[in-house]
């Protein structure tokens, strides 16, 4: 039997989405696939011809996939209209998946490429065409619903929190330091800078963390900071960019300028900022806001071994449930008391976007810290570190050759 | 011979500093001295007399300062007066040394930190106190002269250019990108963001590089800018945080705060994030400003093996010279062709408030890119990496007890 696939990454990178795909990649040649199709950017490879054959790269290439970022088959953005609008999409889609023979379509995405890959299982099974759809979860956001956590969470956790200790460190080695505020990413759920509070297992402790769940009120804000800073003269903040204050605003309106994407999102970033103004106006204390922005999402040198065996766990299976004749489902996490996971599948309608939130029982009653029963949840996520090849003092990132396949 | 020492450290932290103090503790200890004083927070310990007995902790925790960024003993940013106008700070010292019986003084620290040192070895030799006085050089910023280079430069630049490099693949995963422009401490010299252009032995260059060291012309950049999106769809730059314009002014005028540090310094940052206002402004095209602020002096995380050497093996050297009967000296590092590193001393008032600038024959002649040359000086700098323990997910830091000793 001569089984293809194609494979393809969406939305913002990670430090694991690679692990993912190699995940796949493996097990489609352990299975004797005949032809393991990537897809670049997403989505819009398909439409746009532009897909490569996994089979003519270099396996030592294709190894260093487990700890290069970013997405290397490239990322995209592209949204696909409803197929009952606009079908157009679909049946480029289709004819390119008959040309190719391709009945396995692997996509390894957010929630917003969730609803991608719902929309095309969906337009096959209406249609007859036999191809098995499977989502594979990605995102530092750590906001899918039916998974414990996703892929890529981990690692962003573990950069962020190691961060976060240097930066301790660094902070307070002057006996009169500063209010130092570090934005992290995270429009409406705070995983990532709850994250923060992992740091107190390194004795390098947080003071304040604020997520975007809570309602930020600046004056009681303001209020800790000055106890803080009166009692130790230096104060650690860590802020989710999403953080709004109780009538639903965030506090970037003093920004010059804010965009919106393809999405509709609005593009944050900024409020550390916006917070060391409000601080050095109000308190007269000095200041640094550090927005750890893209390395965040990016920092493979320091990935999570669990997060990257995770990640390739993820695709595997997305390959192996797919053979089972499964389709129109994501792959998520189980996990059992001892920290073992259970890779199972769930319905992707029943994922795609939705947004799982920091829920109440992590978040103190201030709304200003994380209670130690997210330190249990968290913990076991950021252990082991990866195993890394440096080059010219570099880590040596996968190199592949992408060439575009000609499609007849 | 009952001999006794003290270290202290001073200045903005780097991911070696420690290392440098590693090496003068282990070489004194194997030279038989009995104590080994560390003065906290700087010279300002000694004054306070806020001063630990290193000889008290335990050897473990000791040897992870070889890993530990920041400053194990607290930095400060205490200036000493000149002692013809008030000797009151230097009559304290030389009471505290008096009393500890202290005739060997090493202080670690850049330019600023040289002139404290100079100071002090002046008034002893003016007041025939025997007291050696060595400087070992710190600095990120690679800006001290009568030295190839500096410890603390190799780890930074490794950090800020693997970041780059996760930057670049982050950037370059969608099709239509933006112009990232990242942003690197150097308020006079722009060692650090030269050290971008070394992106390049790992296939991903940054675009376009602007140092404090040329006048930077709004137009022109503006111009480079379209010309590479228009090709490329993204573009990557690199700029210092102290670019200036030809009438010499800084690129910072449009913050709400600008505020000086103890030394009369404006504290800067932030320019990237005007220069990306201004190309969103006058090219419309999307942006993104990346600072990576405090993580490149204290990411010692991957920090660089050289470095870290390099750091101890300057403590090591100011511990013997002193013993040889040296004072009034800072260690120095002279590269031999095949890059092996004698360390030499130099006469402090040489170096002290003195700073090296990186060359023309560095600079490419646009002023926005560094030349080739620049990479046979600075590529042997980030070699190796360090061996580091990790407890619980986190870079395990040491852990010094730091017990107040009484001075009778």
């Amino acid at each position: 039997m001569n089984k293809s696939c194609i494979i393809a990454q969406s939305g913002g990178p990670t430090a694991v989405i690679n692990s993912s795909l190699l995940g796949v990649i493996e097990e489609a040649k352990k299975q004797g696939f005949e032809h393991i199709y990537g897809a670049l950017n997403g989505v819009e490879g398909i439409l746009n011809e532009r897909i490569i054959d996994l089979m003519n790269e270099e396996d030592y290439e294709l190894s260093l996939l487990k700890t290069t970022p970013s997405a290397a088959l490239g990322s995209g953005r592209y949204c696909l209209k409803d197929f009952n609008t606009d079908s157009t999409d679909y049946e480029k889609i289709y004819e390119v998946f008959k040309k190719l023979n391709i009945h396995y379509f692997f996509y390894i995405g957010g929630n917003d490429s969730m609803d991608t890959c719902h929309k095309v299982a969906s337009y096959f099974k209406n249609h007859a065409y036999d191809c098995k759809v499977i989502g594979i979860p990605k995102t530092i956001d750590n906001d899918l619903v039916n998974t414990d956590h996703t892929p890529g969470y981990g690692s962003s956790v573990k950069y962020i929190v190691n961060t976060l200790s240097e930066i301790y460190l660094d902070t307070h080695s002057y006996e009169k330091g500063r209010v130092t505020v570090v934005e992290i990413m995270g429009r409406n759920a705070g995983w990532l800078t709850a994250g923060c509070h992992l740091a107190k297992l390194s004795n390098t402790p947080v003071d304040l963390i604020y997520l975007p769940e809570k309602a930020f009120d600046v004056d009681k804000f303001l209020e800790k900071v000055a106890t803080i800073y009166n009692q130790k003269k230096k104060v650690l903040v860590a802020v989710s960019e999403g953080i709004k204050t109780a009538n639903g605003e965030y506090l970037l309106k003093y920004r010059h300028f804010n965009k919106t994407d393809s999405f509709g999102h609005l593009q944050l970033g900024g409020v550390a900022q916006v917070l060391c103004e409000i601080v050095g106006e109000k308190l007269n204390l000095p200041v640094r806001a550090i927005e750890l922005n893209l390395p965040q999402r990016c920092a493979s040198h320091i990935a999570s071994l669990t997060d990257i065996e995770e990640a390739y766990n993820c695709g595997k299976t997305a390959l192996l449930k797919a053979l089972d004749g499964e389709t129109d489902k994501m792959v998520v996490m189980n996990r059992t008391s001892d920290y073992h996971i259970e890779y199972k599948l769930h319905s992707i309608e029943s994922i795609a976007n939705l947004v799982k939130l920091v829920p109440d029982e992590f978040i103190n009653n201030d709304g200003d810290g994380i209670t130690d029963e997210f330190i249990s949840y968290a913990a076991p996520l950021i252990l082991g570190e990866s195993n890394i090849t440096f080059e010219n003092g570099f880590v040596r990132f996968s190199n592949l050759k992408k060439e575009i396949i000609e499609i007849k």
